[in-house]
């Protein structure tokens, strides 16, 4: 007989019952509250299109990573699982893909793929028995069936997850004819995009040139000169405004920073574009960007994100066969004290900049960054982030940051996720964490329950809101 | 209504009830034990002239970077909250500052400083109802008729604050006036300094000349000559001793060390005396004094503690504008397993020196320190420090460090603060963490209770006293 | 009156009442099954010989590095403690080297050490009264007795404490004699051998010439040319696994890697055996000889184990004086995620290859090992080691490695001991902490009990057995 699915109502809320009692307490005030989700890599065709979702493996197992990689790490074949390689399409049978996931399933057990997809399959989907080898087949019927439903449709369910806000992300080389469409589509969604100029900033990733084209097709720039490139960034960021943007976000790989003098910024250039960047000169040139990116910031008002940490694509037979972003990326350790000071030096106390940091070292959490954003007027730090979107992560970072940044030098909740239909379960995750620690306070009497309140409308609704400028 | 402000007897402990109990009963044992204050920088003179203090404002907010880090960081101007510039005074109306100060305390929750302060508040001053924009100028009012009672004069404070011993600290340069006048003042309050070096030792320092000035008016020794320069140093240590001391202090940017000829050490001086020195050389001059230190501190018994980690006065903008100390020092990574070693190679083994290891790197507890400590008879470690001298980072401290150190190895408390009315509070904090930290252990059957009241008092109580040698 | 001895059922379980029964449920499931130790440093003439062990001292005091560093930390004598030095046998009376641990057996508390020999004194010996300076003597004598009965001899204590496998440790140079012995002794007990190459790798240990030799010798290879190197591992690593070895070892300061092609390899192992390599050079042959190691454990189907991070023997005169592994070796920080690259490149997605690795750095487990260990085909994380092989050092170890490693991509428990009689105080203590933290789990319903059961049982017994190829 099947295990039942059933998802406790106090599901990672403190298990000490006069915590607990604190913890719904809290959780009761903010469960309903909309989700914004200021940061993510949804596909904005899904809205302005409107179409059903084709199956379960092609919805929720070929296009993760957090999944396959682990299923990877155990020595399934990517193939099998349905991911598409360089050669194309994987050629699996899609029902045999998700029962090797369903075989597996017990893989992910403790670990928060575990939490969402649960969450997916019992509050999205409303199945009541647990994913295994025996209900792998009933789970595709029944998700496919779903999915051919009106309701199952990515407007409905924009509707049905009480999101307010939905922000995408795009390079400067995309044209943004979804976000266009959907802005003239008279549905009222909110979804907006975020400026990424990564593809036309890091001239070591194999399609910069390429990206260069378009972004001066878009433009009318001639972006392979210094004043040029500069002012094509001008003109995008003020087309992404245009779209709703209220954000950029920067994917480099260290958080360096360099404010260099404009004769040198343009000799780096020349040498970048000229396509015999040393690996010195490609990161000197990402952390002239980020300066370049403030100086834009300061007068457009757009919030910077920074993202540094990851070594992408370290499996290098992985990425010969299967391309970018197949679960490979690892973190590494990184600095923000030296790395951010000349950013710093020069826009540090500027009110008019906001400078989100996100981490993959949590090493930095109490060492370097809660001080930081402790300290500078520009400086927020965003939330625990992939790896670390989990409920030990986030636990973490609020312990490790809080005491020296508070919580108003944060900045709510991202998702980060290209898996729309978990985004209710990680802001789910996410508000429950975050109500188990405030509860924590209030039982050790460090917070009264009714400061913990505040604090937790704030960090589930207020003050992403207030860091993103979407109010 | 104002909202009540009302300390339960039971924070900081334990929420499970069978914890809580036990942290009851050991806390018991410690929280009327007297304070024994090794490290910190409350101002001498306070003592040696008894006058009372100004105003809330600059009693509590002026002088306390952990406070207006935070406000600033959240953009309020140094120059609203009463800190002087290098312009002089800030001129803003001391109950105005006070005002901005509390329509922002809600910042501050989370944070040590939110418990320090109520409990400042709420013990010291007897307020009953908790800060805010409505209670500011009741607030101001009140702690100002307080202060200007006898009752809240130093002296008066330091015996109601039970406090045995309190150390303060002065450079070499300083002539120890404030300290001599209270040894002769006929008051039984015992407050003693600490010697630390580090202005006539970093030469990075803007003043370091000035301080080489002041060095040799007060020893007649030829201060820029190396042998003069150690003999200086003798001679100072000497008039320290004579006013209590009995440690030293050395808050260098790393913990290297180095332990040259002395052909090397001179020629090296020389460079220093020079100002031609470079950074590296100025590290390298820094790490060889601690080398010296401990030679001196092997004749003469004096405790070492060395305080690395931070980078100070991180923000250019605001050293420029307002100087040193004021909220922007941020740690960095630091290194001891490599760096201690030419000075442990020398004295690691050596019985008569005791070095006290202090870090703002929290990776180093387990990783280092604890082993370092669980091995040399030279190395002791200091308490969690500064931004980690904190509920959580307190915890962490003993979790990480007890059990490769033991209790043994560490060395009770120091507040390490300016603020001389959060004495109290801070030694409380720490008593309550470490009771909670061994009830857990206790209620976990990790150790009897029996024996966790003998560890409660050692690090409350008696391992400080016989760690910097007050006994 | 002494104190009395009682380890509670319930040790290391979780305070919380309901948390505490579901581990109690897990626990009951684990607590007796075999102990499978895939990693140890006994010794093999123990189990050929099966002679009775000498006395407590010598037993359990003078042979264990965990107890004298903490002893040697506050200032006692290692002479005094009956350790050896490179002049010989200490001299010390046994009885009164007992002694002197037994008065400062208090040092202990808190730390594993504490819960280990508490389990050895009470469990294995069936002492009623607690060690401290007015039982040292019934406690000497009651050892001792027991020691001279034949229940206390190896063999039958193996048998007693349910041991299912025992891997020791040898060196390529080893004639494996003992294990031999043990074979054709007719005793049923599985003690096999693990395959530690590093003396014939690690060109800076002061006997590597010698090593060379034995291995020549052993071999009849010419291993001072590459060729004959080689197939000298090659030759031993058969003749291990006649032993029953499954797996290698390397004991590495860092976890770097190397892949060279052919002739460079050649030429750095003609620097290495012509003894004149820098430490550069060193330090890239054992990087090379991991991949080489690799390249074997493809063709022959060992498990590697990579073991990084520690400065061995930090304590200069403490190593003149007494020699090697006394104690002070201390961990440093540790880089996997570029060490292991050129490795990966090669291996990482091998089926036929298993490395498991460690580390002492803890700071890795959530940024670089977890992210590797959940893609890697050929990864699997060894569990807290070393320092970090204790209650808080287990629970991180799970609460930092789970959310992206899962349970499955890690290997049990290593007790990595050469305390034998701690064998069963050890896993038993790695069973009660995993229980702990799956009780958590089900507690904050993250996983439900019967899921938890299944994992309790893989981690206690069928994840080492699987990782080891002991099936």
């Amino acid at each position: 007989m099947a295990k039942p699915l059933q998802l406790s109502d106090d599901r990672l809320l403190p298990a000490e019952a006069g915590t607990r009692a604190i913890a719904r307490r809290l959780y009761a005030l903010v469960r309903d509250l909309p989700i914004i989700s200021p940061h993510g890599h949804t596909d904005p065709s899904w809205f302005s299109e409107n179409q059903a979702f084709p199956n379960a493996t092609d919805l929720l197992l070929a296009p993760d990573h957090y999944i396959y990689r682990m299923l990877y790490s155990q020595g399934l074949a990517l193939n099998d699982l349905g991911i598409a390689s360089r050669n194309g399409p994987s050629g699996a049978d899609p029902r045999a893909a998700w029962r090797l996931f369903a075989e597996n399933f017990h893989l992910f057990r403790g670990t928060p793929s575990w939490i969402w997809l649960n969450h997916v399959f019992s509050h999205v989907f409303g199945l009541k028995i647990a994913l295994d080898a025996t209900t792998s087949d009933q789970y595709f019927d029944h998700i496919n069936d779903m999915l051919a439903q009106p309701a199952f449709r990515p407007r409905s369910l924009f509707e049905r997850f009480n999101i307010e806000v939905l922000a995408t992300t795009e390079g400067p080389h995309d044209d943004l004819r979804h976000h266009r469409a959907l802005k003239h589509s008279g549905w009222s969604g909110r979804v907006i995009t975020t400026y990424r100029p990564d593809p036309v900033i890091d001239c070591e990733h194999e399609d910069f040139n390429a990206a260069l084209d378009q972004f001066a097709a878009l433009t009318n720039c001639d972006v392979r000169q210094w004043t040029g490139y500069l002012e094509a960034h001008r003109i995008r960021r003020k087309a992404f405004r245009d779209m709703g943007a209220t954000a950029t976000d920067h994917g480099h790989p260290t958080a360096a920073t360099a404010d260099l003098g404009r004769i040198d910024a343009e000799r780096l250039f020349a040498t970048v574009v000229s396509g015999k960047a040393t690996p010195a000169e490609a990161e000197l040139f990402r952390a002239q960007m980020l300066t370049e990116m403030a100086v834009m910031s300061v007068e457009d008002g757009m919030v910077m994100q920074i993202h540094p940490g990851a070594i992408r694509n370290h499996n290098r037979l992985l990425f010969e066969k299967f391309g970018r972003d197949k679960g490979a990326d690892i973190p590494m350790p990184t600095n923000y004290v030296s790395a951010l000071r000349p950013l710093l030096d020069r826009f540090g106390n500027e009110p008019r900049l906001s400078v989100i940091l996100f981490t993959l070292d949590e090493t930095a959490y109490a060492r370097e960054l809660a001080p930081l954003a402790g300290h500078y007027p520009s400086l927020r730090l965003g939330p625990a982030w992939w790896f670390h979107d989990s409920p030990e992560g986030m636990m973490r970072f609020r312990e490790q940051v809080t005491e020296t940044a508070g919580f108003y030098n944060t900045v709510g909740f991202n998702d980060d996720t290209r898996a729309f239909f978990s985004i209710p379960a990680r802001h789910d995750v996410s508000r429950r964490i975050d109500c188990a620690f405030l509860a924590r306070l209030v039982a050790e009497h460090r917070l009264d329950e009714d400061d913990a309140a505040e604090v937790a409308l704030d960090l589930a609704y207020r003050l992403v809101k207030k860091a993103y400028k979407f109010d």
